[in-house]
């Protein structure tokens, strides 16, 4: 059983990219957990996707996401919510709206987040759940 | 009465730039608009952060909203929630953290969206609304 997992953090120091890190050293066999950071996915920009289509970042990040039995989502929150860097690579992936079912729908999903604070990133994960619910995936307990 | 009208799309043919060009174009004396957008605001990175400090482009929107008498957002609705786009913004902006109280604590903010779906991005309104409490803005009902 393959896991990718995505940090929402773009900070190499990032508390939730090594949140992760210990999570791919401890997983036994017969799972593995792979782990991919949003570096590369610019702002999305309706102008750039109908000059140049879909950045290559996305593709890539995307085809891994296909082939994946199940994804995890580390997330710091940021005023509340999710990051926007976060948001902002689902609004890619979601791009065009007919990639959104092959990627998202009933892929099992967890959500989890690192954060110096008492509540571990809880109102952006609470927060976010509309948006999971969009995007039909099957959200973990 | 200034009104600084941000717009959260970042297509030149943006809906929601035009709902707001549309609001500047009726404003009355004594109240002026002015619309910005979010171009030239990179995506948000502690390490960038750290290197280089506050990029100008968000320290220049971030003078422009300290000196407005109300804020207006137009946000289009990308899964069920604010564009990443936005959100984005909104992190760098309260970045470094004592600068979230002078920039939006008790300042006047309503939310608009135009969308060609029936819903006018109510979803993506509603979902920002934690986001808000936790900027303490003076929401417009």
């Amino acid at each position: 059983m393959n896991i990718l997992s995505i940090s929402g953090s773009l900070r190499s120091e990032s508390l939730n990219t090594r949140l992760l890190k210990s999570l791919k050293a401890s997983a036994v066999h017969p799972i593995s957990v792979s782990i991919e950071t949003l570096h590369g996915i610019p702002l999305y920009d309706g102008d750039l996707e109908e000059s140049s289509g879909v950045p290559d970042a996305v593709v890539a990040l995307r085809e891994q996401i296909k082939q994946t039995d199940g994804l995890i989502l580390a997330m710091p929150e940021y005023n509340g919510g999710m990051p926007g860097v976060l948001k902002n690579a689902l609004d890619w992936l979601t791009r065009p709206p007919e990639e959104m079912g092959p990627t998202f729908f009933n892929r099992p999903l967890a959500l989890c987040g690192a954060t110096p604070g008492g509540l571990g990133t809880a109102l952006a994960q609470a927060g976010s759940l509309v948006v999971f619910r969009q995007l039909k995936v099957d959200l973990f307990p």
